[in-house]
């Protein structure tokens, strides 16, 4: 299965590398082996660490008219002559997996048209919100769910900005300037902060979710420019946060799809999602609220999802890539004891003098360390709760054999386990 | 398409709905008419809503041996007699749909090997936190995006639980009892609350994720019953909050699958999922972290999984049941003029006297309600800030410019949208 690139840039790079270290993995669900064909580039003398420049070509016609190549994935970006490249490439019945929304938002339906006509797939993944798989989502898991509205913080960059002038209580252009420099925004940071780039993806996302042809020009959109750090305070008053929504919705007589900054109650979920992540909400009569979050940005991100998208259009093809899923890798499964975590335990305890040296002493025989300890309580009542850096279960096992005998220890103790620490 | 349904209580009852409120979405997007054929009843008499009564029958071959059924959904749940149906059926050929945890975390791989040897397929969406297409992703967009880690919050009677003790302080047996009375918790809560369910769960998203047979049986777990209200207490005063986690991860040497119940840090993403909801967080290198949160229980919810994994089965079967994805339903586009949402405005003011009577003549007229009005600040540099109740953008707009041309409002009114009451 030879795959035509059209584009090699971070995203492009990170797919390469990617179907070259997860070979294994896709020939075993697949059953297929998966392999570069001609890459379209603009400057095919430069190298690229792990590319063979024989690969290299800047004619797009060496590319789509080369007989081995399979598959067409599209990460050049832009409206020409992309447009016309893949109006070819499906037509000539090539599946074509693209990361771009510009393209998706205002042709999406006539090339989703011609891949039908041609018997072809065109699949879009990555075109919004990186590897988070709302497309699929939307196209599969819940394609008769009955979506009444999708409502999106979709837009890492000014989710960002809006986090810290929130957390940081940053003017916009402090804010704009600081996620300018962690890489979140770009030099020419247009698109982004003025809704456009989220209404793309609004445009994409509603086409799916409503059955309907959304374009990018059919979306209104406001940006975040206009925020100014009194507004976040003052809404923090009222209650809210302040997010830049994409709010999809069917209605009474139609579909309404926009882009703005809004107030989100501050124990709403979408308040929850901070700094450069993105988040999907769906919401259906059948299946009430789902939300997906995550990275909706990065260069592996987005390569990532249009794997997936190449390894759908394998599994369709072959008909049930999705049976070997389940092939046994050879991986053991660790017993308990094998296992380690920071601990919480908590004991009722005789407050007498030295019980708690007592019960150090168990944990240090044990081999535990303790971050920190508790005392409530005096006399027969009182609790110790200890919390322990990170140790086996086996060393808290024996700990805690040696506590149960304490006559200072009275009922059985309860242990819990700190997530943040839990390294197996 | 007839398919043979075994069981029909709440889930079957919903899905024998949906298929039949869905039908002609269903037919748009996979080109085939889903109906029912035989159904496997305990009582063939009793009547079910809107189920023709001369499907049912009590006898499983009547449904396996019917020469017109072409795809089983099984949702009688069950080991015995379950397995030996389902194998049958797959022996057959027939692809199979089930929502049956407690089966496919003891039998899912000997299964999907004999679904793969017959050419078939066996889908299990709603095996795992119903709606939420956690099986999907992982199968499927993630398939070879090297998880690291899967962390849930898997069974939603004992997240209610907690979340009660959490919020309200209530012992546990108290918020026990209030997860029965609310249908939360069952009569028998034994499964839910010692971990079991959260075993079962984990023993197949882990399986998926590691591509290794985990068994409920290698699974570990622990319930919630010895938490106490002064653990969570405790907890909170330590920055954490207490949830019934499942935790597998990819560690050197093999795999550690758990239940448990866990301190979340306040501020980790697990630790706002509330209620009866589920979530897991899927960790890899390639895509960070992805999480999926919404109900993991429900008649509907858990039909609407199934139904999906029908689809998915029609589409593999046909190559190409998405691209019908996108076709037009014929829904207008409604302008924003036609979108009503409640508003927030900033006015920077002139203080004078008669100011406030001004806007709020300004919002009357205009036949918008006023919710709250704040004002900061004094003389020239004085701020009026209204939050409205919900009304239309033509109204907001006329609104705004009248207040343009007011002496007292100085600079453009800062306006956005409230999302909670956001209607349309």
């Amino acid at each position: 299965m030879r795959i035509g690139l059209l584009g090699c840039g971070t995203v492009g790079q990170a797919f390469a590398r990617m179907i070259a270290e997860q070979g294994e993995t896709i020939t075993r669900a697949s059953g297929r082996r998966l392999a570069l064909g001609r890459i379209l580039v603009r400057d095919a003398v430069r190298t690229r660490d792990g590319i063979d420049p024989a690969l290299l070509t800047t004619d797009p016609q060496a590319v789509l008219g080369d007989p081995n190549v399979d598959l067409i994935v599209e990460v050049m970006g832009g409206i020409d002559p992309t447009s016309a490249l893949l109006r070819q490439a499906l037509e000539a019945g090539l599946p074509v997996v693209t990361a771009n929304k510009q393209l998706l938002s205002r042709h999406g339906a006539e090339l989703l048209e011609l891949a039908a006509a041609a018997g072809t797939e065109l699949r879009f993944e990555a075109s919004a919100c990186a590897a988070i798989p709302v497309i699929k989502v939307l196209r599969e898991s819940l394609l008769a769910a009955e979506i009444s509205a999708v409502t999106g913080i979709v837009n890492g960059t000014t989710n960002y900005i809006l986090t810290e002038m929130t957390r940081s209580g940053l003017s916009y252009a402090d804010a704009l300037r600081q996620a300018q420099q962690l890489g979140y925004a770009e030099a020419d940071p247009t698109e982004d902060v003025d809704g456009a780039d989220a209404a793309a993806k609004m445009a994409i996302l509603s086409s799916i979710a409503f059955h309907t042809n959304v374009r990018f020009d059919d979306v209104p959109y406001e940006g975040i420019g206009s925020i100014h750090a009194q507004d976040i305070e003052l809404a923090r008053d009222l209650g809210f946060v302040v997010k830049l929504l994409g709010v999809a919705r069917l209605a009474e007589g139609g579909i309404s799809v926009r882009v703005h900054p809004a107030l989100v109650p501050e124990r709403h979920r979408l308040a929850a999602v901070m700094g450069p992540d993105n988040a999907v909400l769906l919401e259906s009569g059948t299946v009430r609220e789902i939300m997906l979050v995550g990275p909706g940005a990065g260069g592996t991100e987005t390569a990532s999802a249009i794997l997936a998208d190449v390894l759908s259009i394998l599994g369709t093809a072959k008909g049930s890539f999705l049976q070997n899923a389940l092939v046994d890798a050879g991986r053991p499964l660790l017993g308990p004891e094998q296992t380690s975590s920071a601990f919480y335990v908590r004991l009722d305890v005789q407050d007498r003098p030295g019980v708690l040296a007592q019960i150090a002493t168990v944990f240090a025989d044990a081999g535990l360390s303790i971050r920190s300890v508790i005392q409530r309580g005096e006399g027969d009542g009182a609790q110790l709760v200890l919390v322990t850096h990170v140790g086996s279960e086996a060393r808290m096992t024996a700990a805690l054999a040696a506590m149960r005998i304490l006559d200072e220890v009275r009922d059985e103790p309860v242990l819990l386990r700190l997530l943040a620490e839990a390294a197996t």
